[in-house]
């Protein structure tokens, strides 16, 4: 074991704090990390509230991690000290359900083991994420990163935000003649926006705000359409092959329903604090259209993701931030006021 | 023109009773049909009591068809008199769109013209169905019928029912080595049942009532859960492919959700007068799956599915009324008291 530096909580309405951290000395299949950067997602201000039931204190968010490898366990092959690599939501899964052997471990049959609040005989008895030094994972987990070296701050973003919306666009065939709609243009949806345009698909961004306009153009986005205009959307109806859903806010979703093509699938990477209001029926009935959800990707996919944005100079629009900085971070995220991502620098832990 | 006797309704409030019809001469490409049976669906229900908007009066429902040819134009050739044939739930579409020169005349992005209620240049301006002595339809819109001859009651609710049910067992692929739910075992749910069973699935039916359960094993159902039991549900976790809802009436979709794998799909046949509760969207996210809706089927699917239901000796389970008891077929198919259809004896007309 070895004492690092980590920000986190002690409960619910504590804030966050600097905390030391025990991380295991690297076993036979272990990549050990200095954390370099990790970004800040939603998801981490949901879980270290409490907002999302189960949360284990003390808590340490963080699951968008890029950093160095400083040493390696004996049955590691895939990677050498001084590599750049990754980790993203998950360090572990069953490796043997169907889902796993078929690469698709977010859906592990056995529940994936969360970067942060998931179950490990590690001490305090659940992960602790990458708002520390150091983290100590599984090679089977950790990622390459092909980027070059200035890019990296930016490059942890991918790792959650870059794959929850690379894996939905490939999974529906997004690409050259494909017309996509992205709703929200955030953390998630910036990303999204970025991605399907590389993909070679036509892009449209739905935004509530008229000054996202020319961001979203800057971005990739063919077109851009605010969202609360119903002049504006019935333009695009029936026009859609795919639309993928950034917007954890309750929302009408037969607004967006009514802007597919027949046999267009809406794609739900938010889940809502409360219900969206109940979808049309007869809006999926008429035009053989689906609404989905999709999870962030497998380890593969995601592996696949870093050098698809590599290859294509692809990385998430963020603000670098210092550890000190994780509230202001929060609170600011809530307004919506951040271009997308923030991203702590490690060195400040 | 000649004039037929038909039933039908004068205005939302008022009883289906005897009226007298026109039926246009048949142009070149027109097929005129003597009505053997009519199926009563509960879609002629919704619309000869305006529960669904735009009926419009004097009424005439009927779209499961079963007759004969008495009398072709001058350019049909895939029909002659004396040939046993069926209408079901269209009689035009803008043969032009997309959806139509793919054979989902269904999704005509102009809109498919109804057998009934639908626009016509015929007098009285709209479209008159199935409860009538004669029709004339494009041949275009005409189905053979390969059935024997003393299966035709049973054959005609194979128009609506039969086809809104094979048409999505078809298009997610349901057959050997698939398991698949039947939700709701009425006019539609025991046809998707013999339907999915004939396909070579594994077929498990969801009923409310124990009473059905012998009932939906004589009619394929290799399991049967009574659907408001937790228990018999929590067994089936996620297990199945595909899931087929039937049932109308407002209920908790997430029930089935969570019984789906990883990339199943809950496919919705029925439009709830009142919107089912919101479902979750984080049963979507977990597992990739979907919501998605369906309507009939194609012209050509539909003439796919007569021949393998005469192929598989497949009909409906009837029962065989006269014209003057419609108004209580639709009280016990309000009561659910019916095993499964009520078809019309069109000689009673």
């Amino acid at each position: 074991m070895t004492a690092v530096k980590a920000r986190g909580a002690y409960a619910a309405d504590q804030p966050v704090v600097p905390l030391t951290i025990q991380r295991r000395t690297p076993g036979p299949c272990d990549v050990q990390i200095e954390i370099a950067y990790c970004g800040i997602c939603h998801s981490d201000l949901h879980t270290i509230r409490s907002e999302w039931p189960g949360t284990l204190y003390p808590c340490v968010p963080g699951h968008e991690i890029v950093g160095y490898v400083s040493a390696v366990g004996q049955n590691v092959t895939r990677f050498k000290p001084g590599d750049i690599v990754g980790v993203g939501c998950m360090v572990g899964s069953c490796r043997q359900c169907d889902a796993c052997t078929h690469g698709l471990e977010q859906y592990c049959e056995h529940g994936m083991i969360g970067t942060y609040n998931g179950p490990t005989a590690d001490p305090p008895g659940h992960t602790l994420g990458g708002y520390s030094q150091r983290i100590v994972v599984d090679q089977e987990f950790v990622l390459q990163i092909r980027h070059p070296k200035d890019m990296l701050p930016a490059v942890a973003p991918l790792l959650c935000a870059g794959i929850t919306t690379y894996s939905p666009l490939r999974h529906w065939q997004v690409g050259p003649g494909k017309k996509v709609g992205v709703v929200g243009i955030g953390g998630l949806g910036h990303m999204a926006v970025k991605l399907a345009h590389a993909m070679g698909a036509h892009v449209v961004a739905f935004t509530t705000q008229e000054s996202k306009r020319a961001q979203a153009h800057a971005l990739g986005a063919d077109d851009v359409v605010i969202s609360s205009d119903p002049a504006q959307r019935a333009a695009h109806r029936g026009s859609f092959d795919f639309i993928l859903d950034t917007v954890a806010a309750p929302h009408v979703l037969d607004d967006y329903i009514g802007l597919l093509k027949r046999d267009g699938t809406l794609c739900l990477v938010g889940a809502p604090a409360s219900p969206h209001p109940s979808p049309s029926v007869s809006g999926l009935i008429f035009g053989r259209k689906a609404i989905a959800g999709s999870l962030i990707g497998g380890i593969a996919e995601t592996q696949e993701m870093l050098d698809f944005c590599a290859q294509h100079g692809i990385v998430a629009d963020i603000e670098l931030v210092h550890a000190d900085q994780i509230e202001m971070a929060y609170e600011r995220m809530l307004r919506g006021d951040v271009k997308y991502r923030f991203v702590i620098d490690a060195a400040t832990f």
